[in-house]
């Protein structure tokens, strides 16, 4: 009855029940079991988003918003069935000024489509998460990535949402300008909400000048703790690092074993500088300075472009590298610590894995505290499956009592609801409560964040 | 009847309704006329707080805080009357890590003892709103200032919120970590939110590097046109400025009787470039060779630190400039535009002001697009205070129509609750109703961003 409605307010190519399109919108990235929505719709236009958002009001129909699913927490499965809206339709730029390093996009663009706008301008958009995700999915998760330290998350970039409330009011939660205190901030209350909230049908992103010169830099370590002992000391210097990345052992193996390059398997950190090329230079030997105090080893520098576009294509690929292995799953984690107890957490992380006796790899962007594993798990196997899920909720306990967070950037979605109330505590029954207050029929993406 | 069970509760110490006190906690520094809270409390911990929020909330009594009384529209005014609390005494550190670039404070200690804490470690905490305002305060009005254009404002700088909920609900919106995507982000709600929604008892705030070295430089411009395309492209060529501010003649000709100073009366540009010392000539060489390309003239560099906090003594005073002028009283405006906009935007209120036949000056925070307006009007002159009045709205009104903000830091208190549906449309009715969820019996900060 109400795919009816749907088609006769959109119009029938806009709304799909083809098998192959419900499966394409029945899963993610990530290990969460596809779940096939009962329809897809494709709006073009916030129109079509209010018109369907009213349908599904009216019949009480769940609606979940799909960007390019590669989502690693299931964020866009729908659970529930029901209505999936898939943004690609609206990719488009709906108003640039790069005079005010400013644009405006509906979400379903994806990020390198944004870039390769702006690009010839002389700017990007430096979110990189690594998937090719759309900046609605980004928006919704929060996403962040390698680029994290110096420019922040995806909330940091935004000056305005628009956004479609489960009741059909459309509000803007921002302005153009660069900065504002006026108001209530909604934009990060829309921002990580995962499309439990509302609609995002718009984005209007801060953009930044690309810098002039870069340079990578590697070196390997010992010990985690100096590894770590000199991230703390590098970012206590000053130097604006673009990325700084953490790889242990174990990944820097799988790497070369992926990608054919032959990195020494030790502890190692991944640096990107960037900026013009005179402080570039400076910075690469302030940097070596520290990092000998740290009896870091085996420094290499990499200045083309295309030496270091291989190795962050490397370091990029590692999260796939295990999805490769036949038949094996992985579950990843992404928590986020003090930067002062990355070693603990670290050390504690790698025995877990090894205790389990899976395989599993440990990386991530220290500079920020943020780390994740892989565990590879035979799913048919129960006894493999059940160590996986053990040591990854015995890590994400672990920082949650380090004063840090269960998800630095993959979002909550399916897979990190059981740990909100402690790591929230009372603030999560206020969650809850907003939750109720901006979707009291619960038709909004019901099942993510929240239970 | 409530004020004896609140000395029963904190103690006498804590309670008073000394008439000094009552006055010391009246007003701000705004033209807002001065109201007097019945009773001011001082708490020494979080619990006081609780019992504080406790009574009122049976006795449906008015709570404000206050931090140092340095706001600029009136937030920590009483026109309800009612409990004013102090958080003077709430002043302490109560964690510091400084490997972690991380300090965890009370509401009401002031910025420049925060930073006198964390300066013996290289560290610093770089929001600088002038006045030597409170942490608490800052959280409040989501105060920036000069240095905005390189560390955002002081949401940017928030890990962590302890708030007080009307019910007594304790929370924590966030964790020790650098970044999250977990739960719905209630840091940046609270912030900004100027105790309507909650009282703030404990704020985690990143810290900063100093940079080794730093250098000021100035020039002079013919046309304001010149002056933000010089901006503008400064902005594009990725100089990562510590500050960039302009100030248009009329108030470079305030500062120069003011301060002593003689700068060249026109309109100028002062900057701060910050970092490591080869970058940083690098930076004010190319700086110096893109304002050529713009016609910029009187060029003059600042190294020694006595010469560089001399220019910005002058600068942050200007604000204060004016205020000394006999029986006289200023408006201030802080709205921010996209800075394609600020030619316009600039030139409008130079001749509104010019037209209102009243002195007035403009200068601000030009990288971000927000600029200050201080109209000087005599306010037992009715034409004067109606003019000061007209000419401060049409240039809130030009910027809101220019997709800006009425207000880029001082927030809305009681002076900008008038451009609030301009500005937030349809989403200032949702945050109404939030207010009404947080503060369903209206005693937080009552009157204050709503009606």
């Amino acid at each position: 009855m109400y795919i009816k409605k749907l088609i006769a307010a959109l119009g029938e190519s806009k709304v799909s029940q083809n098998e192959t399109v419900l499966f394409h919108h029945s899963k993610d990235e990530s290990i969460h079991p596809p779940a096939y929505p009962d329809v897809v719709c494709f709006p073009e236009s916030r129109k079509d988003v209010e018109d369907i958002l009213a349908i599904a009001s009216e019949y009480n129909i769940p609606v979940t918003p799909f960007g390019a699913g590669t989502g690693l927490e299931g964020q866009a499965i729908p659970i529930h069935k029901g209505i999936t809206i898939s943004f690609e339709k609206m990719n488009k730029v709906v108003e640039y000024s790069p005079e005010d390093m400013r644009i405006v996009v509906q979400p379903g663009i994806t990020r390198t489509a944004l870039n390769q706008r702006v690009n010839r301008d002389g700017l990007f958009f430096p979110i990189d998460p690594g998937a090719d995700a759309t900046i609605g999915g980004m928006v919704a998760t929060n996403a962040s990535g390698t680029t994290a330290v110096r420019y922040g998350s995806m909330r940091d970039q935004i000056l305005d949402l628009e956004v479609v409330l489960a009741d059909g009011t459309v509000i803007h939660t921002g302005t153009n300008a660069k900065k504002s205190s006026s108001g209530y901030h909604l934009t990060g209350l829309f921002t990580g909400s995962e499309g439990t909230l509302g609609l995002i049908t718009q984005v209007t992103l801060k953009l930044h000048g690309i810098p002039e010169y870069s340079m990578m830099a590697r070196c390997t370590f010992e010990s985690l703790e100096d590894c770590i002992g000199a991230v703390q000391t590098l970012l206590l210097s000053g130097i604006p690092f673009m990325r700084i990345e953490l790889i242990d052992s174990v990944s820097i193996e799988m790497m070369n074993q992926q990608s054919g390059h032959s990195f020494p398997v030790k502890h190692s950190i991944f640096m990107e500088f960037a900026g013009f090329k005179r402080a570039v230079e400076e910075e690469v030997k302030l940097a070596s300075e520290i990092l000998l105090d740290f009896h870091a080893s085996d420094w290499a520098v990499a200045r083309s472009e295309k030496e270091k576009s291989e190795v962050w294509k490397a370091r990029h690929e590692l999260s796939y590298a295990f999805q490769h292995l036949d038949g094996l799953e992985e579950i990843g984690g992404d928590v986020c610590v003090p930067i002062s107890r990355l070693p603990e957490l670290v050390t504690f992380a790698r025995e877990r894995i090894d205790q389990s006796g899976l395989k599993g790899a440990i990386w991530g962007h220290v500079g920020d505290g943020n780390f994740h594993t892989s565990i590879i798990y035979n799913p048919n196997i129960e006894r493999e499956r059940n160590a996986a899920m053990e040591t990854n909720d015995a890590i994400v306990h672990l920082a949650i009592e380090a004063g840090g967070t269960c998800t630095g950037e993959h979002g909550v979605g399916l897979g990190k609801k059981k740990f909100q109330q402690k790591e929230h505590g009372a603030a999560l029954d206020v969650m809850k409560r907003m939750k109720q207050f901006y979707d009291p029929k619960g038709i909004l993406n019901p099942g993510k964040i929240l239970d």
